[in-house]
């Protein structure tokens, strides 16, 4: 496989770079953007915190105000952003060209209906095609943990939950955590999967949390005067599965903040020291 | 005066909010963002950094991209970040709509050419206009730094050195310090205030501080990799005046670093530290 790289920028001492290679697994170019931490440079191997972003999103949402990278630098993490959807003018769109599905939202998930399926392939992307690319060209370890936000706190959590051996440690803002059951998901689901709603569990956190034996750390953050809290996150449906279960979330609540990037930035700092505690 | 207020987001324990006011300098409605610290809401009245940005800029590329905020809750700073121009589809604008001269390319002047001088006051709105109405409508004191980016660093170090009992200290990142003797200074200053350049010189930082006999306190970042470095901003210029007269600047070249928000991100912490030892 082979990278083209589209810019970058000295900060924090380390380096943001975008590339663009040709996906196999999406049949596409796929843009992501990653941070390299100063400890690179210096010879050694870092761990990689992959974030997936939220709907509308592209790799620069998080690069640009999320806030990241001076505490990244200090904990030697290197940052991975995918883009949120296969690009391009063959792949398949939302039919009136709708925020919340098609471009810019493929949830994550392997898409088995046409003509979605041709291309989004996100979830194959996300845990087999992007780790090995950036294992095999960056100086990087193989620890792994994965944080996102909305719908990326909804990939975050199906994706870390599925895959215990390959994430240390998984964290989300503000996530979808019940797809099946809100608006957001009912549509993504229905039109990625179909109407076989047996397909649909296997992306939702509260049906895998339900199925497991035991968990990764996992840590969320949820602002109060999130506009989606009620109809479209529903924190508390995975809460209350965690309590049955008996598994700790660590799951903080905050008054007065919204589902922006001001909230992310408020707590992103939190979540890399986290991630730190289970990647060294 | 009146403010419309349309939009705020709890940040690091503080607010960002965004006003819209009726500008009676620039004659049109302007547009400005304001981070108010948490000490705000404990009753405490904080000093003021005033934030200008570079061309093409709003009042939001620094509140979204800067990540200031964390420091400046800590350190009790409110930051205010004006637009970079008048707006409006009675505002004159570059004839081909360029980038470096009209909307979004203010050069933080009062414009004496018409048809540009209708509108475009920003002098008279950051020194006079925006300080009054920040101060009469927000917890604040009257204490103000001020500082910005490329264009903003030119109208920081302008609008600083003109008003020495105004401004406690002044910063700039990758600033434009001889506009007379550069192209952007050229186009804008020719279409501004005409071809007498007599009135180009109280524009121009290195003319101001040939003419100064005491200066407050300046610290200026600047990134070696700035495709701007030689032929815009022109910091030897500068810093060969200073080293005349017996001014020292506190002024840092950093290896590797572009003219981005990147960059900006990087060192706003030590600016934001600078001018809390001049504003309390």
């Amino acid at each position: 496989m082979s990278l083209t790289k589209l810019s970058e920028n000295k900060v924090a001492g380390g380096w943001h770079q975008r590339f663009s290679h040709q996906s196999s697994v999406n049949n596409c170019e796929m843009t992501f953007a990653i941070f390299l931490p100063p400890q690179i440079a210096q010879g050694q191997k870092v761990p990689v915190l992959y974030w997936l972003s939220g709907l509308t999103c592209t790799d620069e949402n998080f690069m640009q105000k999320a806030g990241a990278f001076k505490k990244a630098a200090e904990l030697g993490i290197c940052i991975v952003a995918p883009d949120t959807s296969p690009r391009g003018n063959d792949v398949a769109d939302d039919k009136e060209g709708a925020y919340d599905f098609g471009l810019g939202a493929g949830f994550y998930l392997n898409a088995i209906q046409a003509p979605f399926a041709q291309h989004y392939q996100m979830y194959s992307y996300i845990t087999q095609e992007l780790p090995e690319l950036i294992e095999a060209e960056f100086n990087v370890s193989d620890k792994r943990s994965i944080s996102g936000h909305s719908m990326g706190g909804h990939g975050a959590l199906t994706i870390g939950l599925k895959n215990p051996t390959s994430y240390q440690s998984i964290s989300a803002f503000s996530p979808i955590v019940n797809p099946t059951q809100v608006p957001w998901g009912h549509k993504a689901f229905s039109g990625y999967l179909g109407e076989d709603k047996t397909t649909w569990a296997e992306y939702d956190s509260c049906e895998l949390l339900k199925q497991a034996s035991s968990i990764q750390p996992i840590m969320i953050e949820q602002g109060l005067a999130d506009q989606f809290l009620h109809n479209q996150l529903t924190p508390q449906a995975l809460l209350d599965i965690a309590a049955e279960k008996g598994f700790t979330l660590n799951y903080t609540a905050h008054e007065g903040y919204d589902h922006s990037y001001f909230f992310i930035s408020s707590f992103i700092d939190k979540h890399l020291a986290f991630h730190a505690g289970y990647l060294v």
